[in-house]
């Protein structure tokens, strides 16, 4: 059975991609939870007990160790069917999509920092970020036109969908303008089972870490604070 | 037949990932190289003729179109063998560590821009990039140890020297240091004959991007320029 290291639901969107990925798929696994440290501690610190990189996440089968996001689903897409559209151009097109949110994206995660539970009116919204979220709505829009939806490259949900996760969260949270096909997809991806066991457990966490909190609320002014005080 | 769309082999860290792999496993393809533009003309909007994200590596195979180094490492191992190790054990180090490279060593990226062609002093060593010297000594280490070399994972050149290749013009230009048994990785890599013929092809280029030279001349002192006038 695997074992799928993972950090805060609330802040950390590198750890939803492969939890909702195993999830969505019914691939059986053990999560284990650290949270983020602060103060005295630092997470890269306490995090290279279990990763390599002092990251979050990090699979382990036996003694195999995966340590990112995009390796464990190839890793797991040997041992599973359906991580990866079975049709070749949707995969080649789902590939390229989830690599270039895994290297890319910088001003959408730079400007708008996965944080569940909150709603926030940005202040401003620069060129470099306007320039993602445009690329985001043809990309978005290519694939489900392409492959003929309801996920984005096809009728299953698949990797890419786990790596966009965190971005639907991220037009939640800070209101972002998506097109109306693309809000509908938003909306589909809310209501699947993991999402929603996902988003209500960030919600009730208890842990608060500063560096992350005031990452999100240097963007703009908080509107509302939905998680368990 | 493959068609690889790069960019200036002197600059571009992106470009050569895939090209090396293709060159060192002795995969066709043809390759069109399309030069960074500046002034008035902008790499982006030139580069979308040819890659829906505007940038290089751009794999096109028919009319499938693979737009990111790793998801054409991906789709060419499904065609051949060679990509990835045969052993299990070594294919998942070796996916491991090419994503951390393609989302990670941000420090080594943004303060030695690959510039294949010139030598520089570095002004200062942040503690970010000696963070990521420290990890890539490591991970080298680690993997030339457990798999036996001569290459990053075992006998046969994969896919993750191909995501380090860049690494190693980089160790070149900046003189960064690296553990004794790491610089024999770095000479083996450098007289591997795909490796020569993108160098020598890249001391011949006559373009100089200003944006790409600015970026170099700014992280140090110019102590050679090797390029062809």
């Amino acid at each position: 059975m695997y074992t799928l290291h993972i950090a805060n639901r609330n802040y950390s969107s590198w750890s939803l991609r492969p939890w909702i990925l195993l999830t969505e798929l019914e691939i059986p696994f053990e999560e284990k939870l650290t949270p983020f440290q602060h103060g005295t501690s630092s997470s890269w610190t306490v995090f290279r007990a279990f990763c390599p990189t002092g990251k979050v996440p990090c699979l382990h089968d036996g003694d195999i160790t995966v340590w990112d996001s995009l390796s464990i689903a190839e890793y797991v897409a040997e041992q599973h069917a359906g991580v990866w559209p079975g049709d070749v151009r949707a995969r080649a097109w789902a590939r390229s999509a989830a690599a270039e949110m895994h290297s890319g994206f910088d001003a959408l995660r730079s400007h708008c920092p996965m944080n569940c539970g909150i709603r926030m009116q940005l202040n401003s919204m620069p060129a470099a970020l306007m320039r993602d979220i445009a690329r985001l709505n043809e990309l978005w829009s290519e694939g489900l036109a392409r492959f003929g939806g309801p996920f984005l490259a096809g009728a299953a949900f698949t990797a890419v969908d786990a790596f966009f996760a965190p971005v639907v969260y991220r037009i939640q949270s800070y209101q972002l303008s998506v097109d109306d096909a693309l809000r509908a997809y938003v909306q589909r991806m809310l209501v699947l089972p993991g999402m929603q066991r996902w988003y209500a457990a960030a919600l009730h966490e208890s842990w608060r870490d500063p560096d992350h909190e005031a990452e999100t609320l240097r963007q703009g002014t908080l509107l509302q604070d939905l998680r368990a005080a």
